[in-house]
Order: C-alpha cells, then sequence, then structure tokens
C-alpha cells in the first residue's frame, strides 16, 4: 500500500482546501472532523507523509501521542465530557476512510452511542464554534 | 477520577494474575485480550501507573506509540489481517472498562464487524496460539 498525495487531508495540510484548525506546530495539525460522530470530534494529524500507522516513521510517532492527551484533556473541558474515545484506523478493513495518518479524539457523554462516521457533513458554523471552544480549552490548559 | 491499584490490569502487571504475554520492554506490556473483539486483539500496557490517557504522564506517552506501531505490523502479519484497528477509551462513556491505561490493536478482516467487547471469555489455549503468533511475526521484523 502505497501514499497518495491527492487524499483530502494532504489537501488539507497544503492549504488546498479548507478545515477548521484548531492546533498546528512543527510534526502536527488538529482540525475538526466535517463528519462528526459526537459534536467535538477532532482529528490529530501529523505532517509527515505516511498512509497510516503501518508505514508511519516511528521517529514522528513520538510527538504524537502527547499531543493526542493534550487535545483529549481541552477536548474533556471544552465540551464537559464523561469520556474521550481515541481511535486510528489501518486500511478500509480496520475503519480508514481517508489515506493519511491520523487520530480521531471523540468527545463522548454517557449513554450517547456514536454516530456513523458516514453521516452528512455538519455546518461549517458549527465546527467553527467546535474549534473556538477547543483553542480556548488548549489555551486555558497552558 | 484516581487511580486504583485494584485494577485487573494493575493485578496482571504485578504477576498476580495470568495473561497471554506477547512482549515486554522497561515501559510497557502487551499481552492478549481475554474478550477478543476480534482474533488476536492485544493491548498495549504501560507500566506507569495511569487511569487513562487523560492523566498519563506525557513523558512516558512518547514510547508508547512506537510500541503500538510494532504490534500492529505484527498483528497484521500474525493474523494476515486487513487492516488494523487502534482504539484507546477514557472513561466509561468513552467505553473503558478497565481503569489503567491501555491500547487495543485489533486486526480486522473485510466485511467481518468487531465483536462487541462484553463477549465471553476465549479459550486459553487460543490466546495462547494467538500470542505465539504475534512473538513470532515480532521476532521475524527485527
Amino acid at each position: 500500500m502505497t501514499y497518495e498525495s491527492g487524499n483530502v487531508f494532504a489537501k488539507i495540510l497544503r492549504g488546498e482546501i479548507p478545515s477548521q484548525r484548531v492546533y498546528e506546530d512543527a510534526h502536527c495539525v488538529v482540525f475538526m472532523d466535517v463528519m462528526p460522530q459526537s459534536p467535538g470530534h477532532a482529528l490529530v494529524v501529523p505532517k509527515a507523509a505516511s498512509r497510516n500507522l503501518l508505514d508511519a516513521d516511528p521517529a514522528t510517532l513520538a510527538h504524537v501521542l502527547p499531543l493526542v492527551q493534550r487535545i483529549a484533556r481541552a477536548s474533556k473541558a471544552a465540551f464537559a465530557a464523561d469520556g474521550i474515545s481515541v481511535m486510528q484506523f489501518n486500511e478500509a478493513a480496520g475503519g480508514q476512510s481517508v489515506f493519511h495518518l491520523h487520530f480521531h479524539v471523540i468527545p463522548r457523554f454517557d449513554s450517547v452511542p456514536l454516530k456513523p462516521h458516514t453521516g452528512s457533513m455538519e455546518k461549517p458554523e458549527i465546527l467553527a464554534r467546535h474549534a473556538e471552544a477547543l483553542k480556548k480549552a488548549l489555551a486555558d490548559m497552558t
């Protein structure tokens, strides 16, 4: 399996299509999932080109999980979540639909099941509001 | 939320109850999930005491994802999987049932949905066979 640079996250990383950006550093970008499985569903996306975890450079991975943790903590605070589900899918059989490595950080609420990921697009103004809430929670943590 | 040292994974780490061990290093242990959602379902468990990702020491996290990657690669090879799902749950609302930080590494197969995690215990001899297959695949990778 090879990396295809025309995938939608690569286009977002290159700025060719818009996203509701939450955070960026030298290694990763965080933006809102446009088809959230729960309100506030964010994606942590390493900038380095890899199809998924299976072909990623191990050296880049060390940076990722501490950031996933920060986003999980911010998400719990921003959305008053009861829990957080972190998911990372590899290949279509593993649940992957965009073939650039990414980590789902999903706020969860008691007795509320996840919506399927094949749902409809969320309104841009709602995604923008959620991105702002996450940004504020991140700023409050530091 | 606080860490309770009586949880089942803490007992496994202390050797108080058995597990089908796949791998161990200074930071983590890998063993088979006794209620696999798919054949070969393994758990990557940091030794450091934390309830989940939310309260984990960021310094310990840098070691974890490269190991999750190695187990994912080994799992794909060992079980001829079509994909791998990695999941990490925080608090009951987030899907967590054992309150010691752990990462699920689950082999996936085309058109086969995950079994619910509340399923019955797998036979010890099957778990042992899967642990051996993962160990062999890890050894073959190095």
